[in-house]
Order: C-alpha cells, then sequence, then structure tokens
C-alpha cells in the first residue's frame, strides 16, 4: 500500500516544493517498490500548477490544494483527506513570513499575523499529522526553521518571535513522540534561499559575478536533499535539529 | 523628579509583586534621594490591596490598578498614564501562563491563549515602554522567563513555544534599544517559584522536611533581588540574560 | 584514482570502525566506480584484525596501523602515509576518553591525559588533514562528540573540558575551511554506543528484557550511517553539528 | 575573623586586579564589619605594587605574589598560604591567552600553551579552591570567560578550545559543588576590556573621538562590578553564567 506525503507550504519560496520532490523522484527511479508514491502539496494560495504537470508526467502521482494553514479546520481536513488517500508518511511544514520591523513600527497586527502563519499554523500541522500517525506507531514530521530561530536580531522582534515559538513546538513534539517513534525534525535553513529576489541583492551587493558559484546560495533542492537525510536516519539514530547553510556562508 | 516604575504581573505568582518592592524598599531606607519613588502595579485580576497597604505605610507611593495585558489599548493607557505620574524608568514584565498538555490534547483556545497572556502581551508592553523611554534616552525593560524559555519540554508545546516566542521578542528588543542606551534583560527562573501550591507539591514528594530549607526554593524576594541586581548594572557591562537557580537545584 | 579515507579511532568503541565501514562498503555493492577505494585506519592500541579480513574478503583494501594520536609526528606520517597512498577525502577522528570522577578526586594526570587524547589529538589530526586537504582545494573533516560536549555534568569537568575544546576546534576549523570547499562537521552522539559494557549495564538496571529493542541503543553502524549521511551533503547545504539519539532516548 | 579573598590574573589584563578592588573597597567604606578584609593576589609574573600601596593606603590588607599558575604545587600552596592567613570566600581565576592564528599556523606549542593557561590552570585553581572550602560548607569560585567561550571563530582553535574547556570545568563544578553551597559562576565579558592597546586599536579604526564615551567599552571596574553583584546573589538564586557587554556592543 503506498504511503502518503504531505507539503504545507507557501508562495514565498514558490520555488521550494518544485524541488522538494527531486529527491522522492530520483527515489522513484530506482526503487520500483517505491514508484507512484502519492504527494499531497497545500499552499496559500496559488496551486502547484507545473509540479503537478511534472510529477504526473515522471509517472508519479500528486494533489495540489489551496489552504489557509491558520485555519484548524481547513488544515484537520486537509490532512484527513490525504490520509484517506494514502496514510500519512511525512508531513513537512514550511510557511515562513519573514519581516523586519523595527520594533516601534511593528503593529499588532503583523506581530499577530506573523505568529499565525510561521508557528500556530505549524502547531496545528503537527498536532493533526501527529494524531493521524500516532495509532499506526510510525511516522516523520519536519518542521522548517531559519536563522531567526535561533536569534532575535535587530528588527526580528515579530519573525524571531514565531520561529523560536515553532523551535519550541517541535522540540516539545519530538520529546513526546519519539519514544512513540515518530520522527520531529527542526530543519534550520541558516541562509537565504535561492529565490529571484535573492539573486537580485546578491548582483547588487557583490557584483556581476555574485552568481557565479550557484552553490554560495542555498538552491531549493539542497532543502529537498536536507529533508530526504533525515528522512532516511535509522531510528536508532535520529536528529532533531539539522542546520544547513552554503560552504561559503559566514556563520 | 521622580521616576516611574512599573509592574505587569498575574495572579497566578501572586506573591511576586509584594515582595518585589523589597529591594526598592531596602533602598528606600537607606537612601533619601529615592525615597518616595512611585510605583505603578497592574494585575489581571486582583488589586494588591495588601501590598498597597505596606508600601504606603513605609511611607512610599504605589497605585496599582487591574490590566487585561493582551488588550492594546488598556497597555497603551496603563503605561502612559504610569509616565505622565513619573517618566518611566523600568518596566517588569512577568505575565505568566504554565500549562502542560499532551500535544493532542492542547486545544488551539490553549495555544493561542498561552501565547497571548506570556508572549503577545509581553511584545506590547515592551514596545510601548521602548516608545516612552526612548525620546528620554534611557530606561530599563525587564522581561520574565522560565526553564521553559530554553526547553521544549514533553507537555509544553503551547508554554515553551510563548516562552521562547518571549525570550525572541526580549532578544530583538535589547539588539535594538540596547545601543540606545535602553537596558533590556532576560531573567531566566530556572526553578518553582515558592507558593502555597509548589509547597504541598514538595511535601507531597519529598516528605514533612522538604521545606525546612527554604533557600532550596525561590521566594519571591530573590527574583526581585535579581531584577534589582540587573537594574543596578553599569552600562558598560549589562547582562542581556540572567539565569537564576537556588543553590540545590538540579540542571 | 582513488580517493583516501582515513579512520583515527580508539579501542574503548572497538565495534565502531568495524561498522563504519558499512555504509562505504554498500556503497562498494552498488557503485562499481567507487569499488576498492582505500580505507586507512588507525587506533591506540590493538589492530583490527578482523575488520581487515572482512573488507578483503569483500574485494575492498584497508590498513590498518597502530598510532599514538596524541604524538605530533606520528599523526603527520600517518595521514601523509595514508595521503600518498591515495589522496586524503575523508578524516574521522574518534579517539575517546570518558571518564567520571568527582572533581576533587581528578588527579592533573588524569585532565591532562583526557585533554591530550579527547581533544589535543583531534586538534592535530584535523590540522594535518587540513594541510593534506588544501592544496586540493576539497575534503571532509569529522569530528566525534558526545553529550559531554554541550552539557558539563556532575563528575565530567575533565572529559566535558576536554570535548567542550574539542568542539571549538571543530567550530573555528568549519569556519576557516568550509569557505576553501572543505567540510568540517562535528557528530554529537547523545546516547552510549552499544557495546557489550553497555548492554549489561542496560540489563542491570532495566531487567533482561533490556535489549529486546536493539534500536533503543546507538548501534555502531548508526553512527557510520551518520557520518555517511554528513559525507553525502552537497556543498550548498553543509550541517556544522549534527546530532543524533536513539527514538527512545530522553533528552 | 575576616575572610580571605583571592584573584589569580594575569598581566595582560594587567588593570583588572586594581579595580577588581573598588567594589571590595565601597563596601569597606560603608560597612565596618567587612573592614580589613584580607585579600590575596597572584599574577603570572610582576607584582602589584601599585596596587598593594593602594590598598594599603586606604587602611585595606593585601598579600601579592607571583604565581605560575600551570604549576599544581605552585597553586596548592598559594591557596594553602592564603586560607591559614584567613579562610577562603572568594577565589577569581581570570587568566587569559587570547591568540588569533590560521589553523594551519597553529603549533602543537602554542596549542598546549594556551591550554595550560586559560584551562588547564583554571581547573586547579577551581579544584584547590573547593578542597579548601568544602570542609567549611561554603565559598565562591568565579572562572573569568570571554567571546571564545561559547564561539570558536576563525582563527581562534586554540584559545576558543581553551575557554571552551574552561567553561566546561565550571559548569560540572557548578553542579557538584553547588548543592554543598559553593557557587561557582562563569563570568562571560563580551567585548574587548579597555586597556591602552584596545584604545590604540579603536583610535586607528574608528577615529580620534573613539573614546569619547568610555561606557562604549568594557572598564576593568565594571567587571569587578561584575563579580561582585555574583557574589551577593542570595543562595536560593544563583546565576552560574553571567554574560556581559557594554550597551553599544553589537552581538
Amino acid at each position: 500500500m503506498p504511503l502518503g506525503r504531505v507539503l504545507i507550504g507557501d508562495t514565498t519560496q514558490h520555488a521550494l516544493p518544485d524541488q522538494l520532490l527531486q529527491p522522492f523522484g530520483e527515489q522513484v527511479a530506482r526503487d520500483s517498490e517505491r514508484r507512484l508514491k502519492p504527494l499531497e502539496t497545500a499552499c496559500a494560495q496559488e496551486a502547484f500548477t507545473p509540479l503537478v504537470k511534472e510529477i504526473e508526467n515522471a509517472g508519479g502521482e500528486i494533489h495540489a490544494r489551496t489552504l489557509d494553514a491558520r485555519k484548524e479546520d481547513q488544515v484537520i481536513s486537509f490532512l484527513g483527506d490525504a490520509d484517506k488517500h494514502a496514510p500519512l508518511e511525512v508531513c513537512i511544514f514550511n510557511v515562513g513570513a519573514n519581516v523586519n520591523f523595527p520594533i516601534l513600527d511593528t503593529t499588532e497586527r503583523v506581530f499577530r499575523k506573523v505568529w499565525e502563519m510561521a508557528c500556530y499554523s505549524g502547531f496545528l500541522a503537527g498536532r493533526e499529522a501527529a494524531r493521524l500517525m500516532l495509532p499506526r506507531g510510525q511516522g516523520n514530521i519536519f518542521f522548517t526553521g531559519a536563522t531567526a530561530s535561533l536569534r532575535g536580531g535587530s528588527g526580528y522582534a515579530a519573525f524571531a518571535s514565531a520561529k523560536f515559538g515553532l523551535r519550541a513546538v517541535a522540540q516539545a513534539a519530538a520529546r513526546e513522540l519519539g519514544p512513540k517513534n515518530i520522527h520531529v525534525a527542526h530543519l534550520i535553513i541558516d541562509s537565504g534561499v535561492d529565490t529571484e529576489w535573492v539573486r537580485q541583492r546578491r548582483i547588487e551587493a557583490l557584483g556581476p559575478n555574485a552568481l557565479d558559484d550557484p552553490d554560495l546560495l542555498m538552491p531549493p533542492s539542497s532543502v529537498a536533499e536536507s529533508y530526504w537525510l533525515l528522512y532516511q536516519q535509522p531510528r536508532s539514530a535520529w536528529t532533531f535539529e539539522l542546520e544547513i547553510r552554503p560552504f561559503g556562508e559566514k556563520w
């Protein structure tokens, strides 16, 4: 019976879901047992049309739908539907809300909304994924962190607060669910992820050759690769927190 | 002109505000310059009647009022009133919301309310205190943390998430406001605070002699003493995070 | 041309080197390009006779020799010889010295020796591996940590001091060598590793069924697997510190 | 009966001992009970002639002598002599060895010597102070850390390794000795300390007005003040680690 994989992403890292499939896709190519594993994806706004086509062309199966991850009922029905289709094996949460404001200019609305997107919705997704996985005694719940998960930098009161909060949810879930054979992990991406916007900023800051070495940015495929490494870990040696950065990054 | 001190506390650590005054009170006894400094206090529910009497009997001045610290307009008017009375010099935030639930039993309502009490209201208090202090180029904003500020333990998804989030607010505020001469600090109390409820649990767990050494619990006066130490620091050697525990505590 | 892999281990985790080869060995079975990669191993005392036989029987190539890793000249000649045989691609340092003494009973001889074994020799190995790798602009240097790398527990003044020190060496090396395309990582094993001695202690503490689930201990093969995951990371997403523990471990 | 205080410092922070006395000195002025407390000091090279004169002129008592803090017998006899003179109440360890070398240029001699000065000698001082304090069931042992206690920066393999190691000694000692009523603390100075050399560098980097605000550097007196704060803490609320930095410092 096929197992289900779910990604709850957002449009700010639009490129990610597309690439996230890559390692799973490679695996499909090699491993007939795993072929045709269904993947459910959801994002806050646009559907993943190109992704859907690519997966289907490769002989895979994918279901994409729009989701407001801050709504408890929507999260419950999304995960429940996915689980009915194929028992939930992996749930990846990757909703971001990176903003920077001086503290005096951080409105209560911004503070609350950033928390709802980056922390509260992660709690909902993690809790509901656990609820589906626990009766079967296995599963993987992966949360996505950032530099701001560990550091409340100047101007990041809202974003770091939400990211710190999400990390605490992940820790508590890992300590509670790990002994029940559910691997909860927190991937910290200590770098900008390669998007058009980040590329433009690099060129402005570092000149026209700034992008000559693509490995100096974090490609979405490397984020996906990192989830894949976490997924492959034997349960005798699980990692809770995996921090990744490009080889040339200052830290 | 007298300077103002404000405490935003809650009723779960009912004993705290009473004791918080102690070091200030001692100072009053010694130091005539500082006598009669006004202190404003606010808490979520009951007024601080015994405290008010004690301070007034000692010749001090105190104003207590009820506050829902989760309401932006109430926080603004409370701090604004205090500041009109005497320019705000110290703002201590100590609203807690310590709960423990398995993650599946953590309702979205609990998760949200704990965050509103322990994190969001701290953001509001810190931001508004900063707004009043910045034009005068000085001030002290102290947030209160707990063991759960650093560790997302099993059953603490809600509480640790809020406490992690508050710590991030404090860090971001410290990095932004420190160079503007406002001392932002985060006091981590790595221990139960001595209340009737904690005493009963100790006796049940450790037997009738469990309370023979009062220094094995954290007395509210020691929390107050720790704020006092932070307050006394020269700006050439400020501490952001101060972790305290009783001498016999395991850590 | 084959690339060289080196392990500097010790006899206290006697089983490790044997298993370390497993992922490389599996790879050999799959991937003819990588077949017959030479592996050099060194340990403080006994030679790895059984390991050598196993690898050679599998059609691999291995060279084992005895080494006092605290002697600069021996480390230089060991790594130099290995590099002449095949350019050094991976250097894993895994010398331990886990002891527990009350601080008053920690002799200066013990304190110094533990440091020499667990920290100083790691510095030597890392520095000399880097010296060989830098001219070729690539390589992997992996250090092995323990719970005591992050926590100075009671009775661990000597061991934790050495392990903290090794972690600092790894951090400094990672920050300096990462931008030069050398992946330096620090693997923290937050668990006892499965050896006969640990098994006996588990049975004494938890009863005859304590070992029924082998995944509750850290098998040496899982340590090896973790190094393998680090080795596989794309340089656009390197991890410096990887902490691993069995799924049922308290943390 | 007077209680004894000991400082084991070095000449690189030559100004420190002088200032360390200041808070004790102020206390002397106020508090006749504490007047004339003897203070023993030791440093690696020069005697503290000016300091001795200042203290004696103020009516205090001080004994200074030269010490190689890396020699177990010298540490034992120094602390033993001090304790005979007046029972040891406070022992402050502040030997530094801040060097920066690329890892390939870090000789084994430098690596070892930095460790002996900044870590090994701290272990000796802490252990021997504990040995004298334990029978009396009280005391204070304070170690001095730096930014490199928490971060192995590029070029700091030797220094950070020693400072990490000292921190582990302090942690292990605190966990073991705390419940026995000995306050062990680790003061992290996250800043350059104000010395002639640092002043020159600031002027070169920031121009002639760089020193206009003395609070942007860490004056030795603020280091002393921080020890004083630690010393004043009630045992119901001890801090293990105190990190200090000037208000304008980036972190």
